[in-house]
């Protein structure tokens, strides 16, 4: 008799199945209540659930782009649409060329892998539970986010070209080498008990789908390039006040906002990495539901905070707080309660409301909001970690989100510094004013559309 | 020799193999045609499609969203972006808070479930054949569906605040008690032969996927709104004409429809409610195909009789026939044919074109056209269920309808009427006629847009 | 013992398991290294690829929409909205009542199938390893996107009911004849070793996804309209000028480009038909990554040779880039390696850079550049399968391109040439003037944008 299945994660049902081969009566007990997914059938599983929660989370290449282009000025529409599109791409080849082994190849505990591209095996010949083709897109486009949030606050005036160098060293090198530190198996999430990070601190450090790894990182890069290229003119004067910038579309800020709502049950859905058992399954399935949790406490918060501060309640601030409330259950979407999600998010909602202003306080001029909501919501989500998780501690948090955020910001500070310093990051004046449609793509966005007498 | 897995709902042939098993000749012949999927397999492709299907719906919300912002004024677009983004939050939260408990837990034959918030077990201890938060999921999405369609027939002349709110007791109560009464098991659909419904009508309640439950129901609740609110400002003059207040941007009311569309699959095709065998597979994929007909066909008719009556196709005609096609076939995506689903939907659009010239004589301001598509529409797919599926009655569909139909109706008034007596409903003239998005909100949706001129 | 499962693609391992029943050790042996997904549960998973990938293909209708309309100018863009609904819509009932089956039934060998409608079995009662209706799905919203390829091209210059019935006659006839060729295992695609194309060109015709079959099929439809129709209105001066008539809404193109890059995943994907084991799941995933990494390539050359040309990038090229790297890949999207990949889609960036212009100089008007993308490319990636597909040869590549390419042109222009005489093709020049919106819509698309005075 022959147990012919590798029972997932129960090899002492199959032993005793096997040895129940020789006693038909007990065979047919075990025939009542048999357990697990084929071992080939979870390779399906698994790799579908890479393909389709990386289309969804390429998608938000999609929602980012409509967002940003809702939220700045006509002027600069089709810069900042090019900039989004050419953006996946360069982020979608440099994964292959270099970042996927940078943060996947043999890290082994230390602070970089092989600075190789990703090769992939014939089709059939994976090792392991997945495809390696579908993990290596499921990575990608984690990787592009990153890329998609930096693009967002420095918008309206920057050079293309610099943009997407910048955007070549983040996605093949700065991202990848941060995200070897715990995806990668590196120092930060060493499972060792004598490791470093385990003695330090007590447990490793904690990110599930990138509170840290992706969001806070696109928002240090993007924090970084804000302070270094200064605010678009005119939007602090002299005398301190803020001049509004309206952004020139709502509806598709709107939709971009869904769009990346949508995508994300992919990214914290697809981090779960497998759904061949019922575990894992019923795990991702929990995830959507605080996913969603956490984004809707976000717009509530948000939107209350608003009104009451307020007395309106600005679109603007809804979207934010719908990303922020993802943003913050990102760094664990499956051990809080539905409750604990609310409120993880609900706080991503109220991070926005308060930040947005203080932002425009220290005259850091961040376009589409991505600092507070990738970066100060990403850090808060990171911090939340250990409320509802027994693996985590305070300590691995800290030093996880300190470590990743040094990093980050130095490797591009450095990258920034060195474009300007070449090739110059800024348009000129007459450029920017004039907008970058015309300037740099030599194409409006909407070349139809109003009197021109609107537009600032 | 052991029959190791539980065949799906073929316990003979488990038990057939079983008996093989002493006999190697025999077990040749089973072994080249064994049937059903393993047990634990089915868990987790039940699981995927909630998940998949899930998120194709909470897509929806995106596309009512960029419908109605195409199909309002210009003024009132932020309003509108800011409305659909608030009441999917709204929905997700309350239908965990209350609804899915109200309308699953516990009702057994009667009208209403348990007051309780929706608990989910620990990853992998989910009991049945499905993991309980991907279910909560997909039945959370349709309750906001419910809620995305009043939103856009009353658009344009009602506040904020007051909208959010009945949205809170529509998604915690409203929806969730009448479809208790037949997707809960409640008395629409008793079992038990004895039933009053069965023995009255001859059979229970049918409504697959919601004609009825949801469509209908949103529409309800937005006429008795559209009533009580009255038409906006200037719709109908003093002397019977109508004032055509065209939408402001067709292109993403075209956008919003081919959501729809798309998300409608998952509408339909989640509501087999499982996936995980070769019955179930092609069932999904049998009511993929008759949704595409009966879509197709609500655009083809609504087009044609367009043609023929009035000698052009008004674009918003072609789209609210296939949002009406759509509607029509939900109600029983899986018995007709194809040539039955393509008359279902086709009689969907003429019901469109027919109903919104109607409206507007009965003076019935609907923005969007939501009660031709989701209310008229809705009737008509729940009527014609009899005509393909056997286990139907006209009586029992007509008892759900009125019955439905009733309850939602009085309900929504009641708590229109409280809102409108505490709060109130709409903003004043002067609000209104500057538009909701200055009023409300505080910023245009497109700033830089247009010279005013046109503008109504 | 019984060997319960078949197993996919291994009958020889199947039958060393029976064997191995005899012998617990061999058994034992044998349990640690099982292989295979039971063939109910590949049922499933190629079903769900269908389901899947279909849905992706059918979100491609709405990219395509939001592409034109956006790349045509304001005027026009409520037509190209009901071109594009009303067109998915008719796919969708032409290929059911003919088109499926003229591709698919009984062509054996030749050169069409039946002229019958599609019928679907009872759910369950589908023969072969997955559900007819699911492939009847997707099979469908191929033949919608050859539809879709034709409407941008000629957009702007012709009548609505004209291109309906164009639309018509290529979804049930045009399209599905010469898809029968090779997809429906006519004479292209003779398995036979004596069969005249293995004779002639020492392999079959290779196209996986329809480089030549869906999309030079649209190009070559939509040429010959364009050549027909002639040239917009003023878009080619007396004197060889070139006026440029700019698309009105350049983040829609983008959306609808994003849309198209998404839906690409199920075009190129769901085109290995099958994801129920091992081997193709990982096929499905490297398909993922290479139609990718095509796209990305079509991108960056593009951007790159424009800015070296013109000194600034066009955000339509770096669109159109995407969109030809993706087409180019498309008749081989599994043999490639990542590197080859990015080079076949490179060229595919290169040709749209260089066959915009020249088009222009040739004064055939083509709005969205679909002729470039769509044809052009879609003829190079059919010319490079033979450098990485072994079964392949140039002759027969060209075999197919040519008399595919012949066919459709003929056919095409036949078509057309009988509604020019009948019912005519091009609204006369105050329509066109005027806008086809006003003219045969009856609705403007923005009615509130814009002075007027910006249009042409």
């Amino acid at each position: 008799m022959t147990s012919i299945w590798k029972w997932s994660g129960s090899l002492a049902l199959a032993g005793g199945l096997f040895l129940a081969g020789n006693d038909p009566g007990l065979a047919q007990d075990a025939a009542a209540a048999p357990k697990g997914v084929p071992i080939d059938s979870q390779y399906v599983f698994n790799t579908l659930l890479f393909l389709i929660a990386g289309f969804l989370v390429m998608w938000m290449a999609a929602g980012f782009a409509m967002l940003e282009a809702g939220m700045v000025r006509s002027k600069n529409v089709s810069m900042q649409c090019t900039k989004n599109i050419a953006l996946f791409a360069i982020a979608g080849i440099m994964y292959w060329a270099l970042g996927y082994n940078v943060m996947y190849d043999g890290v082994d505990g230390g602070f970089i892998g092989s600075l190789t591209p990703k090769s992939i095996p014939e089709p059939g010949s994976d090792p392991g539970s997945y495809s390696a083709a579908s993990d290596w897109f499921f990575q990608m486009v984690f990787c592009a986010t990153a890329a998609s949030i930096v693009s967002g606050t420095i918008a309206e005036r920057i050079k293309l070209w610099p943009f997407l160098i910048f955007v070549a060293v983040l996605t093949s090198l700065i991202y990848p080498i941060q995200g070897a530190w715990k995806w990668g198996a590196g120092w930060l999430a060493s499972g060792a008990d004598t490791s470093w990070i385990k003695t330090f601190a007590g447990a490793e450090f904690q990110d599930f789908a990138g509170s840290t790894l992706v969001h806070s990182t696109g928002g240090w890069a993007a924090l970084v390039g804000a302070l270094l290229l200064g605010a678009r003119a005119g939007k602090y004067g002299p005398n301190g006040q803020i001049n509004p910038m309206p952004g020139s579309n709502m509806p598709l800020a709107t939709l971009g906002t869904f769009i990346l709502w949508l995508g994300w049950f992919g990214f914290n859905g697809g981090s779960q990495l497998a759904m061949g058992t019922l575990e894992d399954a019923s795990a991702v399935s929990r995830i959507f539901m605080n996913t969603n949790l956490a984004a809707a406490g976000g717009v509530v918060v948000a939107i209350m905070l608003n009104q009451l501060f307020y007395g309106k309640v600005d679109l603007t601030m809804a979207l934010n707080g719908a990303l922020a409330g993802l943003v913050a259950i990102t760094a664990e979407p499956l051990t809080p309660s539905p409750l604990w999600s609310l409120i993880i998010g609900g706080l991503g909602g109220a991070i926005v409301v308060f930040a947005v202003p203080l932002l425009d306080k220290l005259k850091i001029d961040d376009v589409v909001g991505a600092i507070p909501v990738h970066l100060l919501a990403g850090i808060w989500g990171t911090l939340a970690v250990p409320l509802t998780n027994d693996g985590a501690t305070f300590t691995a948090q800290i030093v996880g989100i300190v470590s990743i955020g040094l990093f980050v910001s130095v490797a591009s500070l450095v990258v920034w510094l060195l474009l300007k310093m070449t090739m110059g990051l800024r348009p000129s004046v007459e450029m920017e004013t004039g907008g970058l449609d015309i300037g740099e793509i030599g194409l409006e966005a909407y070349p139809e559309f109003g009197s021109g007498s609107q537009r600032i």
